[in-house]
């Protein structure tokens, strides 16, 4: 049987466990070779350094929820709805991020900490996907012109919210009370909107 | 002369220039009573341990805006302006204190993280003022009925805001674009409120 082929995918994927097994201050680029059984120079035929496939494997974890919430900001329908949807879906999504395999989760937090300008476009991505949906609600007439503008009102979505996406109070996301504590910022938000 | 009498007031004050000098590791009560020149004994007739010395400095630092905020929560005119500079007025104090003696700042981060409950009092009392403010803006006719009740409005407009108020973010609070950013987020929650 010929050995599969080494795609970029793959190495992601065994570097994701070798962080898992040995932790972020442990795993080497030999390890994530050893776990393929190739060489390190074949690893790093894709990936041209450590700290380039530390990036591409943060990006990669980032990246996760980025197709679903695309779809939803994209979706035919009143604006209002998808705006509370694409928010509830991006809780959701970083919920499960950090209560489904929470060591998983404090390795990335520290990755997410060494790569900051892979998180800024992270974010810049999310506020896009705002700024698109409170646009088309703009176009329809469901929400008021912004006293900010478009841009920065999705900003500020994204800013208002942060409690239920910013992994600093991934802590609290287990609390009671806390989906409660969601709608009623969503519900001020919406009326903020629609003005 | 005689010696100034001990008060719990100046034993936090030095509490406070030991923790800044040794830092939070390191300071001991022996530290404290040394450098008020009494015994340590002295110190625990006022605080019956080290930790609840800790919790109550840590307490001090936490109410040190509520005075100022507590006036603006209760000032006479309309709630609309006056929730804006309440907001502004809390968000100032915090640059304040990050930003002036930012060694201390971090300390005080260290003794957070010990003191949940003093600090979830805190908050408390925030939360609380902002409600104030909401009540008299629906009194007044000023607010629309709230879609989740003034209370968890309240609350809501205190998550909302966290990028303004919550240490985690201090590193944002020099950025250019964070007085425009806490801008757009006053103008889309007062809009929600007058909804």
């Amino acid at each position: 049987m010929p050995p599969e082929p080494l795609t970029p995918e793959r190495i992601l994927e065994a570097t994701e466990d070798v962080l898992r097994r040995y932790g972020p201050a442990k795993a080497t680029v030999v390890d994530v070779a050893r776990a393929l059984g190739v060489s390190h120079g074949s690893v790093y035929r894709h990936f041209g350094s450590k700290a380039a496939l530390r990036e591409a494997v943060t990006q990669r974890w980032l990246d996760l929820s980025h197709a679903e919430l695309s779809a939803v900001a994209g979706a035919e329908g009143p604006a209002g709805p998808r705006l509370r949807a694409w928010l509830a879906a991006l809780f959701a999504a970083k919920r499960r991020k950090a209560g489904d395999d929470p060591e998983l989760f404090a390795t990335y937090m520290v990755l997410v900490g060494e790569n900051s300008a892979t998180v800024d476009r992270h974010i810049e991505t999310m506020i896009g996907q705002l700024a698109q949906i409170v646009e088309s609600g703009i176009r329809s007439g469901e929400f008021a012109e912004p006293v900010s503008g478009a841009a920065a009102t999705a900003r500020a979505l994204w800013d208002a919210t942060n409690r239920f996406h910013d992994p600093a109070y991934a802590a609290d996301w287990s609390l009671p009370g806390i989906d409660a504590a969601f709608d009623a910022v969503c519900d001020l938000l919406l009326r903020g909107l629609q003005g």
